[in-house]
C-alpha cells in the first residue's frame, strides 16, 4: 500500500509509527536478550526495569508527585467503575458523580453498588452536547467524578470544577493531551487504548492518603493497595501492553512532552473547528465552549441537505474520504454523521487531509 | 545472535516462533487492512471477526461442547480466583477447594469472601511435592475447585476427581498440553501466558447452567454474564494477546492439535524425567506418580554434593547451562535448584539439549 493511511478511529487508535515499529521488534528480541517481549518473565531484571521506567516517564511527562502511587492494571477503565467505589467509598457514605456521557453514566450506574451516589448534574437530555457546570455538590460527599473527555460526544472539562474534597477522574480519551494539576485529583483512572498504548492495560493515579478507609472487604486482585505493594507485579501483568505504553511516552517525551502535545492537539482541532465554523455543509455537534481537541462528532447542517439524502450523502462522504485514505471517520450511533478522532498519535497531515477532503466534497454538493 | 537460545521459564513463556512472527507482523499492517492491530477499534469486522475465529479454534482444538460459553478477559487468572466464586457460590452455600499449591491456596483464600470454603485436602506440609487424591468431598457442595497442573511444585494431576457435583478447574499452565474431557467440568479458567499466548488475556470456558444461581449483586464487569452477552466486547478486550493467542492455536491446529501435542510433551517430559531417574547428581522434587509433563523441577541429590558447596554448584551448573543458551532455568525460591519448564512451544530440540548439558555438567562433576 502506497497510499498514507490517516486512521480516525475512537480507540483503539492510532499510535506514533516509532513506538509500533519498536514494539514489534522487541517481539523478537527484547532489549538484546534474545528473548523475545511476549515470552520473558515478567520477573526478569530486564522487564521489572522496564516497568519501573514506565512509570518513571508518567511521573516526569504528567508532574506526578511523589504522594502519588501509579498502577498499571488488566481489564479496562470499566473495571475502574468498580474499583474506584470499593476502594474508596464506604457503605454509609456518599459520592457525586456528574453524567456527562455514557461512559460518566455508566460509571455512576456501576458505583450505586457501594455508596450513596448524588447525580449532581447531567446532560442527557441534550443527548450529552455541553457540559453542565453549574451544580451543587452535597455537603460531606467522599469524592466528585468527572469523565474529563467524553469520546463519544466530543465534549471536554475546559477546567476542572473545585472539588470540596477530592477529584476522581476518568481520563482515558484525554490523558496526556493537555497539561493538568494531579494535585486536584484524588485519583486518576484511564484505559490506554487512545494516547498511551494498545488495548490492555489501565493506569490508575492514586494519592496515598485517599485509600484505606473504608471498612468493607476488598477483594485482593480489586484492592488497589495490593498493586501499589507489588509495583503493578502481583500476578503476571499485561507486559506487552505496558511497553508500548513505555515507546509511546518515550516518543512524546522526545516530541517535547505534554506541552508540546496541548499546543499540537489546539491546532489540530481549530483546523477543524475553523473549518466546521465556516462550513455551509457540515457543523459541529457539540457546544462551543466544551469542544474537545481531540473527538471532534460533525453532521450535515439543517437544511442544507434534503431529508430524505442525508443517509446517501453521508455513505458518499465517508467513500470520499476512504478514496483519500481517511478511516474510521463513522459518527457513533448515538450522534450520527462523522466523527473525527485526532489522539496525540495523530499527525497534523491528517488533520489538513480531513479539512481538505471537507472543503473539496462541500464543493461537489454544493457547487 | 547465533546461539540458539532455549527459553525454560515458567510464564510468561516461550511462544511458537510462526505465531509470534505473524503477531509482529500484524503490528504494520492487520489482515491487509494497512491498519496495525494495536491501532485498530475492536468494533470492526476484522477484529470481530478474529475473536469470533479464536473462540471457535479454542472450541475445536478442546472439543469445548455448544452448552459451554468462552470469554477473553483481562487482569488474570488471579482475578478469577475471585470472580468464580463471585459468580458461582452463594453465601450460604460451600464450596470445596483441594490444596495442591501456592496458587491454589491463594484461589481458596480468596473464596473465603464468598461463602463457606472447605479445604478438603493439603500436600502443604510436604512442600506440595505431591497431590493428595483421597479425600472426602463434602455433601452438597456447590463445586470442587482444582488446579490442573502446579507450576512451582512440577506436580499435575493425572486424571481429575469425579466431582459430587461440577469441576472448577484453574487449567494456567497446562490447558491444549493434553486431552481432557470438557464436561467433567462446570467452568475452565486459564491465564494464557503458558500454552496460549503472551500476558494479558485469560480465557473462562463456562458451562452455561452454572451461572445465575447466586443472590448477590456483582460488578457488571465481574459478572461472567455480561461478556458472554457481549461475545467479549462488553468493552474493549485485549485485542493484541487475544490476536497472538489466535496465531498459537493456529499453528497448534496445523501441528496435530491437542493429541500431538499430548504426544510430544509426554516424549519430552519423558526424556528429562529418564535422565533424572538415572542421574546420580540430579533429582526430581515431585512424587513420581504426579509428575507433570509442564515443569520440571531438580535439585541436587543429597550426598551427591558437599552441603557447603550446594550453593556455588547450582550457580555453575546455571552458567554452564546459560552458555548452551538455555535459559531462565533458576527453580523458584519455595523449592530451590533448577526448574525447566517445556511448554507446547518449547521445541524437543530444546529438551535434549538440556538432557546433554545435564550428562555433561555431571560428568564433569562427577567424572
Amino acid at each position: 500500500m502506497n497510499k498514507t493511511i490517516y486512521n480516525f478511529s475512537a480507540g483503539p487508535s492510532v499510535l506514533p509509527k516509532q513506538a509500533t515499529k519498536e514494539a514489534a521488534e522487541a517481539i523478537f528480541d527484547f532489549a538484546g536478550t534474545g528473548i523475545g517481549i511476549l515470552e520473558m518473565s515478567h520477573r526478569t531484571k530486564p522487564i521489572e526495569g522496564m516497568v519501573a521506567e514506565t512509570d518513571s516517564l508518567l511521573r516526569e511527562l504528567m508532574g506526578i508527585p511523589e504522594n502519588y502511587d501509579i498502577v498499571f492494571l488488566g481489564g479496562g477503565a470499566s473495571l475502574q467503575f468498580c474499583m474506584v467505589p470499593m476502594n474508596l467509598l464506604d457503605e454509609s457514605a456518599s459520592a457525586d458523580y456528574t453524567d456527562t456521557g455514557v461512559w460518566a453514566s455508566k460509571a455512576l450506574k456501576e458505583a450505586k453498588q457501594f455508596g450513596q451516589i448524588n447525580v449532581v448534574s447531567s446532560s442527557k437530555s441534550d443527548v450529552y452536547n455541553n457540559i453542565p457546570k453549574n451544580f451543587t455538590q452535597t455537603p460531606g460527599a467522599t469524592y466528585l467524578h468527572v469523565t474529563s473527555n467524553n469520546t463519544i460526544y466530543g465534549t471536554q472539562w475546559k477546567s476542572f470544577p473545585k472539588a470540596n474534597t477530592f477529584l476522581v477522574a476518568d481520563m482515558s480519551s484525554d490523558i496526556l493531551s493537555r497539561k493538568i494539576n494531579v494535585s486536584d485529583f484524588g485519583l486518576i483512572y484511564a484505559g490506554a487504548q487512545k494516547n498511551m498504548s494498545c488495548a490492555g492495560v489501565t493506569v490508575a493515579i492514586i494519592r496515598k492518603d485517599v485509600l484505606g478507609k473504608v471498612k468493607r472487604t476488598i477483594p485482593t486482585m480489586l484492592n488497589y493497595q495490593t498493586h501499589i505493594g507489588e509495583q503493578s507485579m502481583f500476578n503476571t501483568p499485561p507486559v506487552f501492553a505496558i511497553y508500548v505504553m513505555n515507546r509511546t511516552l518515550h516518543w512524546l517525551k522526545q516530541n517535547g512532552g505534554v506541552d508540546a502535545m496541548e499546543a499540537l492537539n489546539n491546532k489540530k482541532s481549530n483546523l477543524i473547528y475553523s473549518a466546521l465554523d465556516a462550513s455551509k455543509l457540515f457543523t459541529g455537534t457539540a457546544a462551543k465552549e466544551d469542544r474537545s481537541t481531540m473527538n471532534i462528532p460533525f453532521v450535515f447542517q439543517k437544511g442544507a441537505v434534503a431529508e430524505d439524502k442525508v443517509e446517501a450523502l453521508q455513505k458518499e462522504f465517508l467513500s470520499f474520504t476512504l478514496e483519500r485514505g481517511l478511516e474510521q471517520l463513522k459518527g457513533h450511533r448515538s450522534v450520527g454523521g462523522f466523527r473525527a478522532s485526532i489522539y496525540n498519535a495523530m499527525p497534523i497531515e491528517g488533520v489538513e487531509a480531513l479539512v481538505k477532503a471537507m472543503a473539496d466534497f462541500e464543493k461537489k454538493i454544493l457547487g
